[in-house]
């Protein structure tokens, strides 16, 4: 199933989300004499779609499930659409708001990613720019962890972080990142156009992008480990953004 | 090896972190013939303590992993020593700082228990209370996710969180719980000896726990979706605690 990873969801609950935001299911796996009502519920409305229905045993499904929580629906839906960098810039002109984009720089862990996703979405940051590559795909973990709210949030692909980040400066956007070596993120006005670069879970962001940033923060910290999880980090940075934006 | 497994940790940097913070590792199973330095220097450290050292081919220690990361070394540690609530307002009083405290309301997904803990750990938490029943154990995922900081961070487990509540409300500690009822936290003095309850997964905080809080709060939210990853959110809130105290 390799080469469909990128197109499975499972689970009830993410399958009814992908539905609920009109994204198109192609083939519908399901647990051979499922009496689910929320299963059935699924399996009318993928019909509705003219999805092919494919009644499987729970080995079968088990098979199929790339994490293991099918719930005895897997879903194969349209594959994911990438947007470009200019849509996000749009969006936020459309609103008549400043751009607040979060990019991310080797995001390896799928739950990460997801939970990074679920946040851009619920902070009010216009899109998400990741790399084209050494960064994990949109698989169904990620799906699954963003809690539907991948199908809200505008995600871009581009070659080159530096690059990208030099054409939005053009744009009146400036750049934040967080290292262990920054400044207190509570002393720093990050106010504006905004793009915060979030680095990958071992390494944090690379020298070369980090040089493009015009601050360097880090959260203060207290304990005896060296780093908060990536998905706690942004999340705390990307509020510290709104109360700041929005409360001060 | 259901029997052991809230005494199983794997890979190579969870295992060391157990003995940098002086765990002491039973038994060590290592894979046949690895010429892994790391790994070589993680049986001299537990060789130092005693251990049992226990030579097995890869599908064994598969067959014992628990989050199929084991990188070649899985290690039985002494059991996770839970400390008492008292031990937790203690080691705020001989900081000679306002207690605060972190309580889990049914967490139910190792990773974010590891996150939390990981996060207690930084923001400068005294302690985490959780439930006795209807929380996930200390698992070998919890310990991985916390990268190691849950051998620095206190962790008391209670019978009755209403009841614990009510003893620490007479020691002079208030309460916020998040919920989307609640009011904008960035409106509300999250000052002095707090305890911030965090609610499980799908149900939040249950209604009697909400009920003993002071403070019902929710973080702003802009987006398409319900609510935050729990670990995320509970992040979020944890250095808006911070901020307000520390740098206000």
């Amino acid at each position: 199933m390799d080469n469909n990873i990128e197109n499975l969801i499972e689970g009830k609950n993410a399958i009814l989300e992908a539905l609920k935001a009109n994204k198109s299911v192609k083939k519908l796996f399901v647990l051979k004499d499922t009496k689910d009502s929320k299963i059935n519920d699924i399996i009318n409305k993928a019909k509705e779609q003219n999805a092919i229905i494919i009644f499987q045993n729970k080995k079968e499904l088990d098979l199929l499930s790339n994490c293991g929580k099918h719930q005895g629906v897997i879903a194969q839906i349209e594959e994911y659409s990438y947007v470009s960098v200019d849509d996000i810039i749009n969006y936020a002109l459309s609103k008549n708001e400043k751009p607040f984009i979060i990019i991310l720089d080797e995001i390896i862990d799928p739950h990460n990613l997801g939970a990074i996703i679920r946040t851009a979405n619920l902070c009010g940051a216009h899109g998400i720019i990741l790399k084209n590559r050494n960064q994990v795909p949109i698989t169904s973990i990620v799906i699954n962890a963003s809690a539907g709210a991948i199908y809200h949030t505008k995600i871009a692909k581009v070659i080159n972080l530096s690059n990208t980040i030099d054409d939005l400066k053009k744009k009146g956007l400036w750049f934040v990142c967080s290292d262990i070596s920054g400044e207190n993120m509570y002393n720093i006005d990050m106010k504006g156009a905004i793009g915060l670069v979030v680095g990958n879970e071992g390494e944090g962001v690379s020298r070369l992008v980090r040089e493009k940033c015009d601050y360097v923060i880090k959260i203060p910290m207290y304990g005896n480990i060296d780093s908060l999880n990536v998905s706690v980090s942004t999340g705390i940075i990307a509020y510290e953004i709104v109360r700041q934006n929005k409360f001060l």
